[in-house]
């Protein structure tokens, strides 16, 4: 078999629908409305074998989204699981917290960039991971690794920001989101034949970035906001998208603009809860879909 | 109406199934077996108004266990929750992990012991609760306080211990699980009529704990585990019960014997996965059960 990827979570931080919302697309989920599907948080699982996976990014939903997958089921043994690595784009919670729900011994490697492992280890209860069963792996952005399967990696910087939890609590200082940072990054793999990139955060697309995406076969990117002030509008929130380190979809600038005309599959994940992408026959989904992108959701399943 | 309490989750630390356990109780979850039910970590939701709502514990599936309980899900408002307070008994993962879940921006209160909140403060990644919305209270145990709905509560120490990622990585040097300490407590409530005890993890019961629980009208008690060496005898664990900071239910000096004798309905919460009482019909879940034990399921309500 070739590359195959299960998207495990295809929410933005806090998932959809988000605990304290009762936005315009959050009410339809609370409702049980058929037009929308409730999704967990962003992380994507990778196999070239079926047998041994790497997640890209552990979500707190981990725990659920590893109940309802099972290609990660654990094993015969009495002890184990098919997860072997954990790659990480960043430190933010939605991409980290759920390392804490792989604790109880199991042996496997968190790879991420030296940056995003230091804010980690600044949290003393992430000593839950027992240092002599897990083991972490500083990767730079552009240096090449090897799944525990066989899949060749590379991590690349990608317009971003730093967590919310070190921009500090000053919500009148806005980041510099514009230049590129190992504190959020991007990971492309292949296993030789097919090629697939994971951007779950881009404030931007530099050129380096679309030439990037322009050789891949699948491309899984930021589909946060629809519009840049759109939890400004929907009165959910105060920051701009390009603020929270993410382009919107739509408009100058946009992701449908800026990776307008690539051959890959292109599917949209780390959707926000406000982003009327997420509802079935909604004009924004039909604009999407007319641009020829996929809207990710829990579950769905790309082989290459 | 009331006091009522909702058990989110019945289940210890790890939840059942495990995400990387196959003993024997695990893997009746994994084949979907109908004899066991999946059930997540330990949490409780108490209100004297089913308006407002306080959490015992935020544990790491607290995103899906406000999924799946109607009475937590946001009311009219863009923004906001019927969870006002949250109440910690102590700094393990399965205690505090939750708290991640609870951002963005919503005001509540997190009530534990000044060592608790210190455990948690610790940790850069709580920042992602706003001090100018999230408010931290320290009680101290024996110290009265009321919830937003006006039930008076009170924590109170319980044998037990610091939470794992604070005892270092020596599992060679046992802790002291046998004397009252402020990182670990229970949790009294009562509306002026009825009295809940909520205490998910005691390593013994002193007499003066004993006294508190027989003017109970309900309690839920810490069911870990069923034998002191179950988790090396199925193979799951190096450790024994006590040496984790948890009783076992049955044995000398088990809960069966402590508790005997009690008035209060008893309940059976934070189960682990290895533990057989999970499975209906077993010996074991009828050995509690013909003590008078009940052993709590997620969804579980209990109205006094």
């Amino acid at each position: 078999m070739g590359m195959s990827a299960i998207v495990l979570g295809a929410a933005a931080g806090g998932g959809f629908p988000q605990w304290n919302c009762n936005c315009d697309v959050c009410r339809l989920a609370w409702a049980g409305d058929k037009r929308v599907r409730a999704r967990t948080q962003a992380s994507l699982a990778v196999s070239a074998n079926g047998k041994r996976w790497a997640l890209l990014n552990a979500s707190p939903d981990l725990r659920a989204q590893i109940q309802s997958t099972a290609a990660l089921h654990p094993g015969g043994d009495r002890r184990g699981s098919p997860i072997d690595t954990v790659v990480l784009t960043g430190a933010e919670i939605d991409q980290t917290a759920g390392l804490l729900s792989l604790r109880e011994r199991s042996p496997f490697s968190v790879i991420a960039t030296a940056a995003t492992h230091a804010a980690i280890a600044d949290n003393p209860m992430f000593a839950v991971l027992a240092a002599d069963q897990v083991r972490r792996r500083a990767i730079a952005p552009g240096e090449r690794f090897t799944l525990g399967d066989g899949i060749q990696a590379e991590l690349f910087m990608v317009p971003g920001k730093l967590p919310l939890y070190l921009e500090g609590q000053d919500f009148n200082t806005a980041p510099d989101t514009a230049s590129e940072t190992a504190a959020n990054v991007g990971v492309e793999l292949t296993d030789g034949k097919a090629r697939l990139v994971y951007v779950p955060g881009a404030a931007a697309v530099t050129p380096a970035l679309r030439q990037r995406l322009s050789r891949a076969d699948a491309i899984l990117f930021d589909g946060t906001l629809f519009t840049d002030d759109e939890m400004i509008r929907t009165g959910t929130g105060a920051k701009a998208g390009r603020r929270m380190g993410h382009m919107p979809i739509e408009g100058p600038g946009g992701t449908l603009a800026a990776l307008d005309g690539l051959s890959a599959r292109c599917i949209f994940v780390h959707i926000n809860n406000t982003n009327p992408i997420l509802v079935d026959g909604s004009p924004e989904r039909a604009r999407v879909e007319a641009a020829g992108w996929e809207v990710a959701w829990d579950g769905m399943e790309i082989v290459l």
